[in-house]
């Protein structure tokens, strides 16, 4: 019953590309609705590697402008137009998102063929997208910077065998589910005939860049998925904190505070042409950790329901 | 004797990158120069790929501002900044280069640690860079738009037997060949005592984004490369030369009467997953065309000589 939900990772490097690397890119389907999150350089290219159409992305979440988190918009958008897409995009940011994609997106010669809004966020809010939420937090970061929680709304649980007893099928019961009551064969079938607890929605955070910050335990706490950036390893923690970036144990202490499912490891300095060494710093704190590669999927699965 | 001259296709595909091509960037290297001809989204990685270093690039020459040309101007710039780069930068492009790359290249955070130089070219210029000339011509397109041909200044041949009775080695010799003439051991010797004939500059161009052009022809007479784009086959050319492109069979054509020894066509279009029509067509006209691949590279060689 439970929709899909699947990450797949279109850039997992930080600061700058390597061979090994694209820049950050993560693209988060929920049924058929696709979230982009940050879209660096080489982004649209990176998607045509995948089975994540890029014509299907219907918001993008920016965490910052540092142009490995922000500079494949333009070309993404561009390509978008020349294949003749017609639907809105919606574009969120940090401060100043206006004022640099205005810039950005009108660069050049070419004008978009469908409608881009732009919405500038303060870093504290709750937007409702109907079956999902995204919460928004401010980052620790030298530039206004933000993470992103996705976190699908709880719904009743149905039991099968009641449900296939009234004769409702998946259509019928996924109304019922939205509305609460319906009428069928003459009759009102209320949600509580046929639900069995509750199914909790899943939960995704991503950090985008950031020192390692308490907030973020709370931000985060009991998520399905953790995707947290670990530039470096811990030697080289105490720099990478000042410049605003996490080393892979510190992702892994606020994983295991947080209690989540996984942690999953992004924003890889290029400097690591094999990143074993900051997986297995993090494994030793947190052991259901993992750097994650270019073209990677994760697919999250609903958790365990809370019987009523 | 000759210095080497190398090109390197760092992307071959029109309009928007695919999976087997990515958007236009071709590099040139002219002993240790390396210059590069337009810069699509991705091209830094695209070099990452190749032995050629994108730290080298001196000068940058767009063709023009539509995204799949430039985009990826602002992400190696600000890679070559992170990668503490202090030399100057020029880039070169049509008009509006300056309006366009000061907003591009200050796009977001970020502010690069050398300095960078833009010149905007009305389209009849004829760049003297010491060893070579760069021209530039306008081309047929729908926005602003030039052609560049690289064209090394003819040169003394040097007659092996004479310099090696006389003494002197390639670095002397290097210096005679530029001054006309040096002091050795006591005595003026003059480039005439060793030389036999010319060494014909090598001539390489770039059609940029064009649709067919008489002009086209006394602008790459007798290359030794002419890079011409060739977006489509001969079926599709109506449409193509109305969006201000070339097809297959035009390019070989003008290749033809220009009289050059080799053809390169690029600018493919994404949707041929294999080019081998493109090429095809091109060879009926023009046997040594060649449709080349992302990370193809292609050595310049001098031509025969004119006996004196």
């Amino acid at each position: 019953m439970a929709s899909t939900i699947r990450i797949v990772f279109f850039g997992t490097g930080g600061s700058w590309p390597s061979p090994e690397r694209n820049v950050m890119s993560i693209g988060v389907q929920i049924d058929s609705e696709v979230l982009l999150f940050d879209c660096g350089e080489g982004t649209q290219r990176q998607m045509m590697h995948t089975n994540m159409s890029f014509m299907k992305i219907k918001r993008i979440f920016i965490t910052h402008y540092h142009g490995d988190h922000f500079l494949g918009l333009a070309g993404l958008i561009q390509t978008m137009t020349l294949n003749e897409r017609k639907e809105p995009l919606e574009i969120y940011g940090p401060e100043r998102t206006i004022d640099i994609l205005t810039k950005f997106l009108n660069i050049g010669y070419y004008s978009p063929s469908f409608k881009i809004v732009l919405y500038e966020l303060k870093g504290n809010e709750s937007l409702d997208f109907g079956d999902y939420v995204v919460k928004v937090m401010k980052t620790k970061h030298p530039v206004p910077s933000l993470a992103y929680a996705i976190k699908e709304k709880d719904m009743p649980r149905i039991d099968r065998n009641r449900a296939k007893a009234l004769g409702l099928n998946s259509k019928i019961l996924e109304k019922l589910r939205k509305n609460g009551k319906i009428e069928y064969e003459g009759k009102e079938i209320t949600i509580d005939e046929v639900s069995n607890g509750v199914r909790v929605g899943r939960k995704i955070v991503y950090s985008g860049d950031t020192a390692p910050m308490e907030e973020m335990i709370s931000f985060a706490a009991n998520a399905n998925v953790l995707i947290h950036e670990a530039t470096v390893e811990s030697s080289l923690e105490e720099q990478a904190n000042q410049y605003g970036h996490s080393s892979a144990r510190q992702a892994a202490k606020i994983a295991k505070k947080a209690n989540v499912d996984a942690l999953l490891l992004v924003h890889i300095s290029p400097r690591y042409k094999d990143a074993k060494i900051i997986e297995n710093e993090a494994k030793k704190i947190f052991p259901n950790s993992r750097v994650m590669n270019d073209f990677d999927e994760f697919i999250v699965k609903v958790k365990k329901v809370q019987s009523s």
